[in-house]
């Protein structure tokens, strides 16, 4: 190496340490934030607050710090980066674009912003139980204004404004390619629903409203979440009121679910796709832990990874001819004479309804679709907020056929828009159709993927996922790591594909 | 105000913010090690220790900054800070003793002794384990040496390096003063036991080591932590494998107990125990939190609050004629013929015996003044590690009337040592001492405590107790504040009236 490269080598691991020390009070502030929705008394939230704050803003010093530029630039022609998909030259990559990112932002807009969230989630949490929309509308304009002003300033010249905050979530997305993908996925949906509506076979679900003890619950969700390979050694289930998965250190992953009484579903699925994020966050290079190549590619991608276990896995019928003696077994009197064809067809049931977190498979791309498309409008200025109530309604009945009665059912049910999360709608969808498209091209690798379903062995798909999705880290794209993955760039087809096959079972569709 | 006295008072609040902002991050750490000991997955254990040091790190860097000494020095001679035991002058005080004895400390020691300390106790672990002090010898000794040069490096002209070493734990405690103290205990303790042990009226346990299922005991011990007044709203119970309490935010107090299914006093003198530091925690004014006035003054006081609740309160014979229908309820098969007199006579039980941490409340201060002597002997070097096993057994022979079978059961039974924790072992015996003094001050103030017990009416002590120690805070030292309280200097009198009195009624003793 010449005196040079060794300067840059080691400006590079001074550089990395940085981003490895953050990563410790980030993950701290998560460590707060975790404890903060299993059980901190409530006494405790004005502090947990100051605290976590606090730490945000020592990481936020500490990534943007003048040294963090200079180490950037003098690494900036460094031959050992010039691969944007080694692990050096996607961490310089992805430092570099997050730094330029955050200079672009002045911190009174950043703390406004913050500021905002935070008050804006605590207006939305009163409007949405007072079903009071007027309520909500001028922290929502406050918000909107400081979301344009935030893509405004961090947009490039190829980039709409919504694109740029987009950017945020999903790198590199292009709204005019999403729209096209969408609109694919739109037309395909609503002919598959109304199908199925058409269908003279309906689905039964008393079956899994009945009333299932809580205890049992638990004990058969940390079960299947075993199963498919989530390590309780590196990581725990806990319960909250809305689920989530949360990684405290490279070994201490936290996966969190919801126990509903009187339908089964809630825990089970709910289950299945934490523990899908907690595969692909134990997944990852524990080495790069903190740093790009030890991170998520987009949370598109994150959401595939959880979509596959709930969906393409957990809903399969292969699965159930699994699980169905040993979910017998747990519920003995509610579920003692069901058989394998009617809880996967309880598991499958279709019904167009106005709540997006309840929604089917088949129809929550159309709640997400809508969220696309009206985001879009206010912040391109296309749709005022005084507009937006009834443009929420009119787009819920001709996407989904139903027609909210109020706005806490309607505009008003998702806290994301309250929080500044703008742009990060589209994900899940993407979510949906990344884990189609990778199932697909593990199973066309690995072979007969349902008879090894059917036999409980589920590592085959576990590690194949984790050589071409978890290990892979922010070395790509997501776009590059779908492609490398797939053969093929993301598409709507092959959740169609899945969803027409699974409910053609059900419903007995024509093909 | 002058313009000085104005300059002053904004130096001073820039400083009282600077260690407002380092209890934000140690108290994260405390969120850290809560969650290490409740429920941290194995695997997360490594990355756990390093974000927890470097917390620390921060902390202590940013409490010994040069500019906090600058600003500590033009404080010097502040009006406003006269008066040591007002609020400023207390904050004051302490600070500027707590960054002088931080100074006195070179960085390259402290952190030889941390390491030693995290070492220290994985090889005591082991060496319990194996029942080998051999093993532990070599750390032990490294352990010593590093305190001895602590300790030096303390010492004012008026210390010997014992008590400089105390003095981190019980500031401004005298080991001669608490040898007499100490001495006079001693020999009225073992007058005491011989008493009991000759006493004709022994007691039967069998009533409270029968099965108790752990659900009832959580239920039961929530429902004393209550009745006494742990504030739920602002703090929380939970199961550990070595109980403790700790603060982490001034409306967050978590309390942790242990729940053994074949000896019930563990979990509800476990609760009451840590119950007892909770109300000090949570008695403290939150205004002041993180800085001296909103924190405990000695370990040794802290330790009173605790064995107040737990003995002075939990064990008498009032106590459980309020509590015993409760307990019953609880545990119908068990205990539904079990008299007050039999609970209270189990759970006065009087045994000496190897193990500290299992003593009954008569040998207990007995197991403290050993390794008072013991580790007073080590430091001042004379005692060598070799000759410790051998003057362990002696000691336990001598004082206790029991000789260890074995190491393990022996000297290897506590942590304290392996992790640098020397002059500590005082401070238990201290707070039994002040618990004592202060009940009876309590009760001469308050008057019938036993009926207000018998009626469930904790109030009127919880708020005497807030009133005289947890709202003082540190603006008096150990001493001052009890001799503030009580109207006397600290002494044994008070523990031996109160274990005369009860062990009077258990073991029919003649007065």
């Amino acid at each position: 190496m010449s005196h040079a490269a060794t300067n840059q080598a080691a400006t590079f691991e001074s550089l990395c340490q940085t981003f490895r020390d953050a990563a410790k009070l980030s993950t701290t502030a998560d460590t707060l934030e975790w404890d903060e929705r299993t059980g901190m008394p409530r006494g405790g939230a004005e502090y947990r607050a100051e605290q976590v704050a606090y730490l945000r803003g020592l990481v936020h010093d500490m990534q943007t710090s003048p040294r963090v530029g200079e180490q950037l630039q003098t690494l900036q022609d460094w031959d050992a980066a010039k691969d944007p998909h080694s692990d050096i030259g996607a961490t310089l990559k992805w430092l570099a674009s997050d730094y330029h990112r955050q200079c672009k932002l002045p911190s009174e807009l950043v703390q406004r912003t913050a500021s905002c969230s935070v008050r804006g989630q605590g207006v939305w949490d009163a409007a949405r139980k007072a079903d009071d929309y007027k309520l909500f509308q001028p922290v929502l304009n406050e918000m909107l204004a400081l979301k344009r002003e935030t893509g405004e300033r961090l947009q490039t010249e190829s980039q709409t404004v919504y694109e740029a905050l987009l950017d945020e979530f999903e790198p590199g997305a292009k709204a005019a390619a999403l729209t096209k993908t969408f609109a694919d996925l739109r037309a395909d949906l609503v002919e598959l629903i109304r199908e199925i509506s058409d269908s003279p076979r309906q689905v039964d679900t008393s079956l899994i409203t009945q009333t299932f003890d809580k205890a049992s619950q638990q004990k058969f969700s940390h079960l299947i979440a075993e199963a498919i390979g989530f390590d309780f050694e590196r990581g725990r289930l806990d319960e909250t009121s809305h689920p989530f998965c949360t990684t405290l250190g490279p070994s201490d992953c936290r996966i969190l679910t919801r126990y509903e009484s009187n339908f089964l579903p809630t825990s089970i699925f709910g289950t299945l796709h934490e523990a899908g994020h907690g595969l692909y966050e134990q997944g990852m290079r524990e080495d790069w832990f903190g740093l790009p190549p030890g991170s998520y590619a987009s949370l598109g991608i994150h959401e595939s990874q959880s979509r596959l276990w709930e969906n393409l896995v957990g809903r399969t019928l292969a699965f159930w001819e699994h699980f169905t003696p040993t979910l017998k077994e747990h519920f003995p009197t509610t579920l003692g004479d069901a058989t394998v064809e009617q809880l996967h067809r309880c598991f499958n049931a279709v019904q167009p309804s106005l709540i997006r977190v309840e929604a089917d498979e088949a129809t929550y791309n159309l709640h997400i679709i809508v969220r696309f498309e009206l985001e879009q409008a206010l912040i391109g200025g296309d749709l005022s907020t005084d507009d937006l109530p009834v443009a929420w309604s009119d787009a819920y009945e001709e996407v989904i056929g139903v027609r909210p009665p109020s706005a806490a059912d309607g505009v008003l049910q998702d806290v994301h828009w309250s929080a500044g999360l703008i742009g990060y709608f589209p994900t899940y969808t993407l979510g949906n159709l990344a884990a189609a498209q990778l199932y697909d091209a593990a199973k066309d690798e690995l072979g007969d993927l349902d008879t090894m379903v059917r036999r409980g062995e589920f590592s085959p798909l576990h590690q194949w996922l984790k050589k071409h999705v978890h290990q892979q880290g922010r070395t790509r794209t997501a776009d590059e790591l779908i492609t490398e993955a797939t053969g093929q760039p993301l598409s709507a087809a092959p959740l169609i594909r899945s969803l027409r096959n699974r409910y053609g079972q059900v419903y007995d569709l024509n093909d």
